[in-house]
């Protein structure tokens, strides 16, 4: 008989269950052959051979199964010893995403989509609470309008995406497919903006985007990617900028409360700036290999657009003026922001208010005497975790041992796993489990079945794996912030992997200097900034601020 | 001053202050250029004639309002004067969508967007109740996957927008935009599915799709247009005929629930299924102007594109074997169904459960001493009304005078309109005013403002309309179906515009004939069958069902 396991096949069919050297090394050609699957996927040779590998899916898995017992996360790659070979396996083992067809897209799986969509659930709501209204801009976009912003045209020509037949025809012009929408925007706003009454205009969409990217990594780069876009205008610069601060500030609170990233929030620099915009904001966040990761913006675009678009309202006194804009986007980067923030060696860890399940139950009998009444015990706990509002599932399948579904639904990342067993049934109790903390000091035994003592604790436990993953990153990412007061200790603290923070006012040129020697960029001028005057760690001139220099995504 | 209309400027420029006759003329010339523009945009002469109009807005604009009371809705093409036109006004003065700047795309404004985001509330909540995952396919396809299915590529191919350059290079396979997702869900299908354990596999996608459509209409039928696709495998033909029947009973319950449609659910001819499926079913609504919409889809796919593409699984008894797939969708076409099904001279008209907004509160004051009172009272009503979860806004701008927002959120469809003047306020009591029953017989009188009396009233007032406006729409749908038994009789019943049933058992042939000389084609094989023997109306052979013959959209 066949067992699935319902692993991508690309890992499951190398995983062996011989030893564990030998995994490592299957688990390596299988990233190879990703990175160039990824790459040169229409080539026919790879293809064929994937496709031959596939059908011999079925034995492998057989054997798999034989030793039912197997640590299911031995399959993934250790992440202290290839961060990027265990953050591909997680991807996959995990069921978040999938490599598409056409180079560098990405399918986002049930699992993954479902972390996606508790972030929409909860910026959704904020973005209204702020005033701003959902719509809808077409995705194609003239080619001329993309030519209208001299540095927007320079910052997105090499990776558009180019529709140049429709309906059996060849276009007159060629279409763009949005990287971005703010040519659109305009051009529509030009139409619905003419006093300062229709002002502050105030809208978002949620959509995807195109961008050809040459190097690719799932859900961090992708091909297409779907984001929120906000698009404001303004009668005045001070709005606009107040408008560019708050959102960065919505970004930042669901960072920290609701992802448990403790992100560094600030300015970018010149150089860094988006293509098009006066100021960029961003959040900076530190994943696990301490690389940074750009993990949302809000530009305050200044009058650019308006001025190429010809973006007007007729101010009180009844003149003409450019209206000022922002736009501010997260994306399903984020979702790769979660997964390399928390994650461990035995796969994801997600944050109770980000995961698509909060609670797994496992019920465990051995004698099938026992069975009935821990499944009985055990539906009936998921009932009322579910009708408190947890997000639970029962794992109630006859096919894998409870070994497997506790190392499972780690792997998985769920936060707390409730385990039923007969002795329990009698005592009227259950044993508790923290994803985040490992082995016996992670777990509580005899806590009562009682559903208003049981909810009351599964709530709380919740909370505190929330804030202690909050807690958790933020001293990882404050041990690994080093302070520099000189261009060798950049270089020195960059070399180590870190970051570095220190007094900034030089030049581009010397910007990119650091970025040609050292790999590091400018990630941001924080907001928060030390006191008293400083020097130039490049230049030792006066530095009015410290920026964070670090590698990144 | 300038004052804005806060209209698409393209009607709001052309409405006369002078007589209705004139404006009516005037309304011809706009839908003209509308559907000028609509077909091509980029012509140079008309985007400058365009753009020179818009720039004297501002000055008609001004003459507007310079007559304040004037009334709202003759702007409005009367429905029964010009159906067509009145849509395309509706859309344009409730600011519902606009024209993007390539030919037949859409811009969906805030108002329309919140009739999508109900519509998509209400669907997600019920597609996860049946056990469907969302997740997210990328949107390029290899064109080699659309020929893999015969049938497939002759219905798409002539609608395909593709992608030939990507990154500032030739693509070596050009893609193909989605027009659907069958071939690509495929392609991954064959890579999730290995046993009978991996099925059923149901998910779910929200997405923008794109068919290079020749005749375009907002919201109809667009370049581009937002969806949500349902896909699914099973492991036998039973399963998967029960899972197409009940998605599109959910769209029926949707319809007649929610949009207040009496949508007519059947099985298409093989005429008209979709390209790939085995069989589709539909819910086809009746139009204000009778022709038919077809407005949303559940479609049989067997095993046409699983062996296609190669998607199978191993079965209980160790056999390989194709699934069997369904796919099912309901677009933003929708929302004009709802216009069209609802909507009267004056405006648009939203049935409560779909509507953006339910409750308009409109204070009413004359001299300064009552307009704190009014507006103290007219904010707490708004308040409660709000804390009971309605939908509600406080329209007390001082720009307009409350017979111009009357006429106003009547056009924009609020189903409720509150007034409240300052006898009202000594009474303690409102005035509501229902949308779909004009004048005085609408209006009720002394509603008292205790929170607790006016919420329940408010809510039952909105059932009200919501079931009313399903009985009116019944009431015509059936008004307007008239049962035929010859080809003469539908002949005559298709001239008069009506939906003719009845009994038909003939040639694809025949079935092509009838559109050829009436205009109308088979909408669907009704779920709902008379009793008794029946001969077809075409060839008085036996015929097993009726079929409901209409023109469409």
């Amino acid at each position: 008989m066949v067992v699935s396991l319902r692993l991508s096949f690309l890992t499951s069919l190398f995983v062996s269950p011989a030893t564990t050297s030998i995994t490592y090394l299957s688990r390596r050609s299988i990233a190879i052959i990703r990175r160039r699957h990824h790459q040169c996927f229409l080539q026919q040779p790879l293809r064929t051979a994937l496709f031959a590998a596939q059908s011999t899916a079925a034995e492998t898995e057989d054997r798999v199964d034989s030793s039912k017992n197997r640590v299911q996360d031995q399959a993934i790659t250790p992440r202290s010893q290839d961060f990027n070979a265990w953050y591909l396996d997680v991807i996959a083992h995990a069921e978040l995403a999938d490599y598409g067809p056409v180079r560098g897209t990405m399918v986002i799986r049930p699992y993954g989509y479902a972390i996606w969509e508790a972030i929409q659930e909860y910026l959704n709501v904020k973005f209204k609470e702020t005033g701003h209204s959902n719509m809808y801009f077409p995705q194609f976009i003239p080619y001329s309008f993309i030519e209208k912003e001299a540095s927007h045209v320079e910052g997105f020509s090499p990776e558009l995406a180019l529709v140049t037949f429709g309906g059996g025809k060849e276009l007159e012009e060629k279409l763009v497919v949005r990287p971005t929408s703010e040519t659109i925007v305009n051009h529509m706003f030009t139409q619905w903006i003419h006093s300062y009454r229709d002002l502050p205009l105030m809208v978002n969409q949620w959509a995807n985007v195109t961008r050809w990217e040459m190097r690719t990594k799932p859900f961090v780069r992708t091909l297409e990617f779907l984001w929120q876009e906000g698009h404001t205008a303004h009668a005045t610069p001070e709005e606009a900028e107040k408008e560019a601060i708050q959102m960065i500030e919505i970004y930042t609170k669901f960072a920290y409360e609701q992802a448990a990233i403790p992100v560094i929030a600030g300015r970018k620099s010149k150089v860094e700036t988006f293509a098009g915009a006066t100021r960029t904001y961003t959040i900076e966040a530190m994943m696990g290999d301490r690389k940074a990761l750009q993990a949302g913006t809000s530009h305050n675009l200044g009058q650019n657009f308006s001025r190429a678009f010809g973006t007007q309202f007729t101010d009180e006194s009844g003149q003409r003026q450019h209206v000022w804009q922002t736009s501010w986007a997260i994306s399903t980067r984020f979702v790769g922001g979660i997964i390399m923030s928390h994650g461990d060696d035995a796969g994801l860890m997600l944050p109770p208010k980000v995961a698509p399940l909060q609670v797994i139950v496992v019920p465990i009998w051995k004698k099938d005497n026992e069975r009935i009444g821990v499944l009985n015990a055990a539906t009936s706990v998921k009932d009322v975790l579910q009708a408190a509002g947890i997000k639970v599932k029962l794992d109630d399948s006859d096919q894998r041992t409870p070994g497997w579904k506790f190392n499972f639904w780690e792997m998985k990342g769920v936060p707390l796993r409730i385990e039923i067993g007969p002795r329990d049934v009698s005592s009227g109790s259950v044993v508790i489990s923290r994803r985040d903390v490992p082995g016996k000091q992670g777990k509580v035994f005899g806590v009562s079945m009682e559903p208003s003592i049981l909810e009351v604790y599964v709530k709380d436990k919740l909370d505190e794996i929330q804030t202690s993953l909050l807690g958790k990153a933020t001293s990882f990412r404050d041990s690994h912030i080093v302070d520099v007061s000189s261009y060798d200790e950049l270089k020195s603290a960059i070399s180590q992997g870190k970051w570095a923070r220190g007094p900034w006012s030089a030049s581009d040129e010397d910007e990119l200097k650091v970025k040609e020697e050292t790999g590091a960029t400018i990630r941001c001028f924080p907001f928060e900034q030390p006191q008293g005057s400083k020097r130039c760690l490049m230049t030792g001139n006066l530095a009015a601020e410290v920026a964070i220099f670090a590698k990144s995504y």
